[in-house]
């Protein structure tokens, strides 16, 4: 069997000037990064920005287990069965981090035949955006350390610093340092923690912003720490804005490049879907929506994290009516929450499936709540059996929902006709009537309770003391009106990993809550949440490599 | 007056790939960054490896002062005239690193009418090389803490551990930090150390390497760290070869940009001058070589440490045949040398110009003991006099060096035609003896005390007893016949900053040795080298900023 790199890289692709051209946009409109890369001018912006949208999809899943759902290879066989079957479609997707490139998890261009290309480069530096979030995160960082070194005008508590280095890398042992030893040149000493990069509030910030200007005014937001009076100490004060800003001139512009069967895609930022809330950039999806008449976009981690950031944080910021949700799941994940082993989701278990599908029976009513209609779609493995599929299509029609599978990483687009076509179906005939799931106005408490109680199933929800009076000073600091940011484990709908299904009699315990000024959401912390992963045992690196003529092999 | 920023804005710059063309590159040559900035493929070089070469001119100075001498604006002046004199020219410079930029010292586009462009691009990102060499230095990193986690096979000594992380920033609290803190899954413990990306091995490696099966080699070279027995650990025994190449496959590609008059510019690299060698890559010059008649190139700091090391190890190992030399000078300057203060230097003093011109004529004896022609250029002030230019040039005159004043930062190319003449005569009939200053054979010891007492002038050598063991040891690990490193001061001749002019009767103390064993050369530490700067008490950062239409000011 052919992998994910070999498929990629036997692709005829086209150039992305052709590519992009289907959509209206000219050579002039494109800056290119080689051949098969390019950004969109902020000039093609201001061209279509009047342009009635098209259509909104938002591919999400079920809770995520070890046995893999395909997120994103079910959002880019999608978007190539759309285009067989005649719609001009766009798919608008997150960029893939490094670190994870190197470590256990891979890259993130989709697999099989549901890829975008090139998917070296997509996976490897792409056209640079978040290095520029790299460099834009440790300049702010270097400013603060150097304003606290040249005399602290500022008052700033060394012991009360909030802003970390980052890095686009698994490296664990930078999750916890001291910095600023040596000499009096040196530094002042401090305990330090360093990110990666995609859990940056600068990524969050670059996929929320609406356009330079505003990219500006949330970055001179940021809180970077607290001075001896208690007071918040802002990238502003720091006078970081503009040099800032300028490092992220070109990150802010959208990525287009290709599907296999030359869909076009934007691929454009990738924030984390815990600490922050896991969608592309709000540019990509708003600028794909001028030039489609159907975009399909996704969200990280199942719908729980991702869909309910996608419509209560970006969707409510944007001013984004999603026209449908199409909600993945695998027989195999289902049979895992039904509490089957790993090593025997090969084998047919109605009993174990019926189970299991709770957990989709959740998401199916969460998206519900939102007033989106909902299509549910299996990704297909070679393992299910037609009575599995049977059952599970009964399940989503007794709901309410189209049901198809999708074939689409063994066969691409033509595997995903079934479900383009439900997709198309349930455009036509079902509307949307989007309303996000709390108003702004609501208290930050009641926010997290109403997501802990709608969405989680909890019965309600308990601080600890930190938690409380964290809560009070935001509110305190007039920012009792943002969306929160759940950071809760993805692998379960409650706050415990260990809880498949559909938990229920359980209570979310917010350990901390911190606000991330500039992007404008208040993330609260249930539970230990990684912001810097580890390298495994034997890390992906490790079998990565690249011959005389530049042909990478082993990154999957 | 305009500001160099405003002068590059205004500046009609054409298509790169018209600016290629021009050399025959065709637009299948060229991966495009945006429509002014280019790499060149591998195909091209295949194609044109087998011509015969162009000239190639090195532009270098005399020891740098805070009077400012202006080596890269020389050398994109004598670039655009000798193309006004209607010779085929390219310029072959370094790329500037980020961390200046935001600091004091600012970018290095050149200056006034003598500059690249698109020069925030170049000053910024650029092509995104430098984040680049970041990654892949810091994925080493990452894979030597992730191989002492999971057990060390190796046996790393974690108290001898060499490699260091890199941050393209200047950001002092990083010189000194503890790492690995927290709990078990956090890493163990240690001492670690961060440097600037351009005094990363792998910027050497990279500017060295012919192609990528010898970038490979020398990565796989780099020594990591000392195992409990004391014997070198290397990047290859982590496995780290392969993931490190792909994350350089772009980068070890040469970038094409223009100067202000539409010259070819291959801005490619960019090693530090003292830990390192100081040039642009050899790939880039190599290549400007088969494309163009004449090749204009430049070395770090002044010519004791940029020039030598042009000499000694870029040529030597490259195979390249320097066939002129362009040392530049400022009539201030050299009164800086002959003691004035800073604030005098405006005022006309032959006195002075007489006691700090042997500044220049050491430099001028040094390039010869070479065998390679000088030319002298005096890159022109509105405070220099008349007389003061006559006495400079009877002195060049005697001492058998072609001389011609430059003006290009006025003029640009136009105000460079003279220096130009001078050049090309010196081409036409003086021909060079290219020799390196020591032979391979020679003992690392009687290497530096060859470069101690031709170059610098001095007496002798004296070593402290880390480096005599280090030496030992380096040739008992079979280094002894690489070319050394000289790591010293740039503001003088010899290793104490403050003795300008041409010191004499001094002593080289050598402090402490060790081998780059990937980039090929033993480093020889004089003092103590910075090689993570720190930001000023007001950083240039703080004065940079980018408008809603995407224009950047405050650059310099």
């Amino acid at each position: 069997m052919k992998t994910d790199i070999q498929i990629a890289q036997e692709a005829e692709m086209l150039p992305v000037k052709e590519v992009a051209a289907v959509y209206g946009i000219t050579e002039d409109d494109l800056e290119l990064y080689g051949k098969y890369k390019a950004k969109l001018t902020d000039e093609l912006w201001e061209k279509v920005k009047d342009r009635p949208d098209g259509k909104l999809v938002l591919v999400t899943a079920i809770n995520p287990t070890p046995a893999g759902e395909g997120k994103t290879t079910t959002s880019v066989g999608l978007g190539d069965a759309l285009k067989r079957l005649g719609k001009k479609t766009m798919i608008a997707l997150r960029e893939p981090s490094l670190g994870p490139c190197f470590g256990i998890k891979g890259g993130a261009a989709g697999g099989g035949y549901a890829q975008v290309v090139p998917m070296e480069d997509l996976n490897l530096h792409f056209t640079g955006d978040f290095h520029a979030i790299t460099s834009a995160n440790n300049l702010l960082a270097a400013l603060l350390d150097n304003h606290i070194q040249q005399g602290n005008a500022l008052g700033i508590d060394t012991r009360q610093i909030l802003w970390k280095r980052c890095l686009d890398m698994n490296d664990r042992v930078l999750r916890n340092v001291v910095v600023g030893l040596g000499a009096k040149a040196d530094g002042v000493v401090r305990e330090d923690h360093f990110v990666i990069t995609v859990a940056s509030e600068i990524m969050a910030i670059l996929c929320l912003a609406s356009d330079m200007d505003d990219l500006k005014e949330r970055l001179g937001r940021i809180i970077v720490a607290y001075n001896y009076a208690g007071e918040p100490v802002t990238a502003a004060d720091l006078h970081a804005v503009g040099s800032m800003a300028a490092l992220l001139k070109d990150a802010i512009k959208p990525n287009i490049i290709q599907t296999l069967e030359h869909t076009g895609a934007l691929v454009h930022g990738g924030p984390f879907a815990n600490i922050a809330h896991g969608c592309n950039s709000v540019r990509a999806t708003k600028t794909a929506l001028k030039l489609a008449d159907i975009v399909v976009t996704e969200a990280g981690f199942g719908a729980d994290l991702g869909a309910e950031k996608f419509l209560d944080i970006k969707c409510r910021k944007a001013g984004l009516k999603p026209d449908a949700v199409v909600l993945v799941a695998t027989v195999r994940a289902l049979k895992y929450n039904g509490g089957v082993p790993k090593n025997e989701l090969g084998t047919e278990n109605l009993e174990a499936l019926r189970k299991g599908i709770v957990n989709l029976e959740k998401h199916i009513e969460n998206i519900h709540k939102y007033h989106v209609p909902v299509v549910v779609t299996l990704n297909s493995f070679t393992s299910d059996t037609e009575a599995e599929y049977a059952f599970i299509k009964q399940f989503c029609e007794e709901k309410g929902c189209e049901f198809a599978l999708s074939e689409v990483w063994a066969k691409g687009g033509e595997g995903g006709e079934a479900l383009a076509q439900k997709v198309i179906t349930t455009l036509e005939t079902k509307e949307s009537h989007y309303e996000a799931l709390y108003p702004d106005e609501m208290s930050l408490k009641d926010k997290i309770r109403t997501v802990a109680t709608e969405i989680y199933g909890a019965d309600g929800v308990s601080y600890a003391p930190a938690a409380e009076k964290a809560l009070a000073r935001i509110e305190e600091m007039g920012f009792g009106n943002f969306p929160v940011c759940m950071a809760k484990t993805q692998y379960s709908l409650s706050d415990d990993q260990t809880k498949l299904g559909r938990p229920a009699g359980f209570t979310v315990n917010v350990r901390d809550v911190y606000v991330s000024a500039g992007a404008g959401f208040v993330v609260v912390l249930t539970g230990a949440i990684m912001t810097m992963p580890g390298l495994p045992k034997k890390p992906a690196a490790e079998g990565i490599d690249v011959n005389a003529e530049g042909v990478i092999t082993g990154l999957f």
